[in-house]
This record gives C-alpha cells, sequence and structure tokens, in this order.
C-alpha cells in the first residue's frame, strides 16, 4: 500500500468573485483521507476553457488522481468537459448512459440543452450507482465532479468506494502555551532529525488556553508516539495544554 | 480607473491536509473588492521552497498584485520569505524596522530564531502602521500576508487603504424556481448579446423557495438593469422568487 498523489481544481468564476464559498476541497480532503490520498495542490481558476484545458492537462500529467470540480451543467458557463476534451484532443461525445439517467430525472426526453450533460471526453468510463443522480465520469485519471456540494459530496463517497483502504497518515497534536519562537529552536532540532515525520507549527490569536498548536504527521505509530514524548519532555509542563492522538 | 488583475497564494501544508481551514483567500477577496482587485487564480501549495518560488515567480509575471498568505513565521516550515527571494534571485537580509518591531512586541532582544521574522527580499519596501504588530512587507507586486486570519486581516485593511477605491462591479441577482436546464436556452441566449456583462448561473439543491440564483455583474449600472428587466420578462412571473440588486 502507498499513498497517491492528487490535486484539486475548482471551477468557477463564482469562487473567485466571493460569490459562493468553496467547501468542496475541503470535502474531498476530509473524506479521501482514509483512500491514502494526499492532496499536493488546490487550484481555483475562472470559466476560460483554455486556462482549464491546460491547468487540468499539467495536473493529470504532474498527479495521481485529479479531481475537478465544477462546470458541468447545462449552461454557457459550463465548459469542463469540453475544457478536458481539449485539453487531451478528444471528441466530446454524448454518452447513452447519462441520456438514459436524464430522461429518468426529467421525467421525459431531455431537450438538447438538457442534453449537454449527457457530454463526454470520449474514452470516459461512467459509473451508475444508485445512491447518485447522474453517473459518476472519469477521464483517464481525472475524476471529474459537480460543483454543487450535495451532487459533488455523493459522488466522492463513491469514489471512497472505488479507491478502497489506503495507507493514511496518523496525526498526533500537542497544545502549548508558549510563543512560538520560544519552542522554535526545538522544531527545528526535531525536524532535522526526523525526516520521516512531518511537523507542523501553528500559532493562534485566539485562544486563551494556548498559543500553538503543534501535529506530528506520520505513518509508523510507534514512532510518532516516540518524537510526541521526546517533544513533551522538552517542554515545560506547566506549559503542555493537551496532548490529541 | 481600471481594474486590476490578481492572483492568491495559500502557502501551507497545514491547509492541504485539511488541518487548517483557508479563510484567507475569502477574506482577500470580499475585503479588496472595492479598490477594483479581481482575482483571476487562487492556488494552495505546501511548504516546499521550490515549488513556492516558481509559483510566485509566475503570478508575479502574469498578475498585477500578488497576495501570499502563510509560511512567514519562525519556524522550519516558514520559507516563503526565502522562496520569494529566491524566485528572483536576490538575497535574503535582515530589516532594521522589523527588528524594531519584534523588540518592542517581545520586551527584549529578538532571538536569532525570532529575528528570522525580520528577514525580508532585498529591495521590498516595509510599511509600519499603528494598527498591526508587524509592518507589511511589500516585494515588486507581491503582498507577503501572514497565514494567522486575525493578521492578516489586519494588514489587509491596511492594503485597502494603500490601493484606494478603484473601479468595482456591480453584481444583480435574480432567484428562479424553475430547473436550470429550463432557463438555460435563455441565459445562453442572452450571453451571446451581452459581452459586458458576465451572467453566472447558480443552481442549487438546499433551497425550498428557488432553484436557481441567476447573477448579472458588470460595470455599467443602467446596462445592467435593462438586462436583468429584459430576463425577468423572459420568466414566467410566478417562478420569480426575488430580485436583489
Amino acid at each position: 500500500m502507498k499513498t497517491k498523489t492528487s490535486g484539486i481544481i475548482i471551477i468557477g468564476d463564482e469562487i473567485l468573485s466571493g460569490m459562493v464559498k468553496d467547501t468542496n476541497s475541503a470535502f474531498i480532503i476530509e473524506n479521501l483521507r482514509d483512500t491514502g490520498v494526499e492532496i499536493k495542490r488546490i487550484l481555483t481558476i475562472g470559466d476560460d476553457i483554455d486556462e482549464i484545458a491546460h491547468e487540468i492537462r499539467v495536473f493529470a500529467d504532474r498527479y495521481d488522481l485529479v479531481f475537478t470540480s465544477g462546470g458541468i451543467g447545462p449552461t454557457h458557463d459550463d465548459v469542463t468537459i469540453e475544457a478536458i476534451s481539449k485539453g487531451f484532443g478528444v471528441e466530446t461525445v454524448k454518452h447513452n448512459t447519462l441520456i438514459e439517467h436524464l430522461r429518468k430525472i426529467i421525467g421525459k426526453e431531455p431537450s438538447e440543452i438538457q442534453q449537454r450533460m449527457s457530454l463526454i471526453p470520449k474514452g470516459a468510463e461512467v459509473i451508475a450507482d444508485k445512491d447518485i443522480a447522474l453517473p459518476l465520469i472519469i477521464f483517464r485519471n481525472i475524476y471529474i465532479l459537480p460543483g454543487i456540494p450535495k451532487c459533488l459530496q455523493r459522488k466522492i463517497l463513491i469514489i471512497k468506494k472505488i479507491l478502497g483502504q489506503g495507507l493514511s497518515a496518523t496525526v498526533k497534536r500537542v497544545y502549548v502555551n508558549d510563543f512560538e519562537s520560544v519552542i522554535a529552536p526545538i522544531l527545528n532540532n526535531l525536524v532535522s532529525n526526523n525526516k520521516h515525520i512531518k511537523i507542523g507549527s501553528y500559532p493562534t490569536m485566539d485562544k486563551s488556553d494556548y498559543k500553538v498548536m503543534v501535529s506530528f504527521t506520520g505513518y509508523d505509530k510507534d514512532e510518532l508516539d516516540r518524537l510526541v514524548q521526546h517533544f513533551v519532555s522538552m517542554i515545560p509542563n506547566d506549559k503542555i495544554v493537551k496532548i490529541e492522538i
């Protein structure tokens, strides 16, 4: 088992203008963690077909998995499918399974505009599941997801099943009631001696009981435990607020 | 007056791992809107010095303004300043004004580790203001901001003053209780005849009273009004839930 690198592309002028807040990237991160997916980059771009085409191609080459969110509805600003086709130089074609699903949802023959939602980049896989209204579209290593949070969330749960259990990291947190600059020398020393464990230091100004949350992230639980104990032993007892494991 | 294009780079493994949620990009977008700043791209990357160096350079070349958030504390994972220096091939140097401010905050001579927070890419501008604990650092067209939301927010308000009033767009919204695929032909027609006004269509599954929010964004208010009225006249009266101006 190993981790899979991945990137998320959030597509939509509405996010860049602040009209809609992106909650999808956080949902993807949280829900795919147990599958061993490690997010390396999140990009938010507008509804520009060439920009989307270029960036999706770059992400697909660079990461094991890519998740796109947004731009797959029936209107003028929904250009993700065309952009992917353009990026990979394939045709955009209608898919029968998708037309059938549209028929069921609408209750009659979908109009020409509604049939836009049956388009896929030629060669894409279409996976239907009883828990989602419209099938999941996967093109190469790209999972093409809708922007509407409820629809995306259902599809992410299907993807979670497809990916299965993967190697996921354990996180331990220590909350310290001292300034970051005071504990920084200790952290710097730990970092240079522990290449396998990622150490994060997150100061806050909002909490009355602690000033810094220090996180330790790694794959070997015993190694993690030893390092956390070592760190705690170097901080005065009364400065340790709590240890979360 | 014209709008300024800009890009935001959120720096930090903690965002990619889902440990901390990014609220900074939304704050920047909302608060700089009146200054005429138009966000074109938001990128979230980890604490990797070469990746940060490369991306900041790309953003600085492509957009009028760049805002970075995160990676400017005293610990090992705070590499934004060094990354900017690397990207532009300049030295990283200590700045006296910043050392003085650190002295005031800490109440004594800052330690070597604490002095890391006085580093700037050589040639950067350092702007002190009574409302912020540590001065604002600007290198070329890059506004270098902290990751801690409260600190970032105070600096954004200073930047707002510096940038002044700019040409900002007006948004009008119409809430329609009909499926997006039904109104899509009307929208597609409006879009092809109105190049100056951006039309957005945002379906929702969460609201009981409407199915789609249609937004109209533009700089000429009269033109906007006419288009909104034209759109509303093409939708059956009982399907219009409300108009927000």
